[in-house]
């Protein structure tokens, strides 16, 4: 059985036996703090605080939890950033989450050639989990962070990661749609070239049992009536698991009018990186975080085992 | 008082004493003939029926309505098209509607250079409106059918359209978000470039009493709370009522979230053209075709007075 609901999630990570590690870097806000806290409540995450000396000495909640938190001195922000990269590369750490630093920082130290987390030829980008009210399983997407215009063997990294999600999460035969405002290849449009080239490839096997379609828009991906109405006959049966974005403007803006205006919970972390990152932004609340740190934590436990 | 939700524009619309004409264009599918039967039933419109002469003068519970529907035969969908612009470009119908034909047979009669519905010099674009479940007011945005990837010229053409729809619905200052997946502008971004020539030409009165704004992304664009929590000030203040979208991608699958995925009423029609023109697509629904001809009946009533 997939899972099918954030819920369920939280239950396979209190089951899961060994605890992974959260490398906070700058943990000085209170919705990541909360974040953390919760992870601890329920027993599904250790931590190491990286920041600070002073300020991370000051977090009295998290620290009722005893040797379940260890603290990680560096001086500056770039230091911070670089030592918790540090105890990833050395295994004491499972995945990374950004607290009050800025992006820029965390991620200079992430895409270092020689210390970073991001393997030569490997693509930086970012997975998105959504559960929409009324849904009854989970909607997977990429890219609403990283990638402007992805490139085509950019895009073919982009299925890659969502469907290696797409499995951990139990889909057996994810079902991958790659959206456009319209269902026809046309020679002038480089992105619908893309998109059959993709069809093509996956048709030969390259993400091995799944259903790749394309181009294909949102309301055919998701609903099997609009793609009848429409004359369209996808091998996707209005139900596809992940959707692909034809750009970062239009996956950007998806990802925050799920929550904003369609009352949506949204996970969402890094991928491509030796481990999940959560790089959640000032204006997620805690639950937002803490999701993201869930399914961050669920993707991380599944790459050690 | 701005009309803040669709109910009200209809009430408006019943008030009105001259009833708007509707040339309906090839009306052969169901959801269509719904549509126009509610326009006849609320008073809100007459109609001319434009099509293969057979099938026309089958629709006998439009033609309940006496010299309310008149029948204009044309053989093919082709000439039904040119017949239907004709009757604009004479003054006997105020809004156009697609019914079952394809969108380019439409578009070819109305954009006829000789003919057709489109002004030299004006840019053809589209403009929508949607009611969001538990808002109070109504949301304006565009492109999401048109222009790919609009240039400047075409920018600020949206932009016009969009501002006199939004002060036809009674917005005495319209606010224009400019959106983007950031807030920075960015030299290596055209877009932000065009966007800040687009504030610069705002400031200039460019669009006389108006706020306009980017790049800023959604949620700054609608929410106050969130603005403040990233540290922007915008004079939008969180409440925007018009969206430009970056591109069509973006535009696009906005428009088909918002039913589909957030419970929204969503209204759309073609803007530039010498009356508003309603393209709606085979798989919307009667209700969403009968909004968009509500929202085009109240612009076309606003354009002759």
């Amino acid at each position: 059985m997939p899972i099918h609901s954030f819920d369920i999630l939280l239950d396979c990570l209190a089951d899961t036996k060994r605890r992974p590690r959260i490398a906070a870097v700058c943990p000085y806000d209170e919705s990541t703090q909360t974040a953390l806290l919760r992870a601890l409540e329920r027993r599904i995450a250790d931590l190491v605080l990286v920041g600070d000396a002073a300020h991370i000495a000051s977090l009295n909640t998290l620290q009722t939890y005893g040797d379940r938190v260890c603290l990680y001195p560096a001086t500056t922000a770039d230091e911070a950033a670089a030592a918790a990269v540090r105890l990833v590369r050395q295994g004491e750490a499972d995945i990374l989450m950004k607290g009050l630093l800025n992006t820029d920082t965390l991620l200079h130290a992430i895409l270092d050639k020689e210390l970073g987390l991001l393997p030569r030829g490997r693509v930086l980008t970012h997975v998105s989990v959504a559960e929409l009210p009324g849904w009854r399983r989970l909607l997977f997407f990429s890219d609403v962070a990283v990638i402007p215009q992805p490139t085509l063997d950019q895009r073919r990294a982009i299925i890659d990661y969502g469907v290696t999600v797409c499995r951990t999460f139990g889909i057996e035969q994810p079902r991958v749609a790659l959206l456009h405002y319209s269902e026809k290849v046309n020679e002038k449009c480089p992105l619908t070239l893309d998109y059959r080239e993709l069809v093509r490839r996956a048709e030969a096997d390259e993400w091995g049992n799944t259903i790749v379609d394309g181009p294909i828009d949102l309301r055919c991906a998701l609903d099997e009536t609009s793609e009848r109405v429409k004359g369209i006959d996808s091998p996707l049966g209005g139900r596809a698991d992940f959707l692909h974005f034809p750009d970062l403007e239009a996956g950007n803006l998806f990802y925050k009018t799920l929550p904003f205006l369609c009352g949506a919970r949204v996970a969402g972390m890094l991928a491509g990186t030796l481990c999940p990152v959560v790089l959640s932004s000032r204006s997620d609340n805690a639950d937002d975080k803490f999701l993201s740190l869930a399914v961050a934590l669920f993707v991380a436990s599944h790459q050690h085992t």
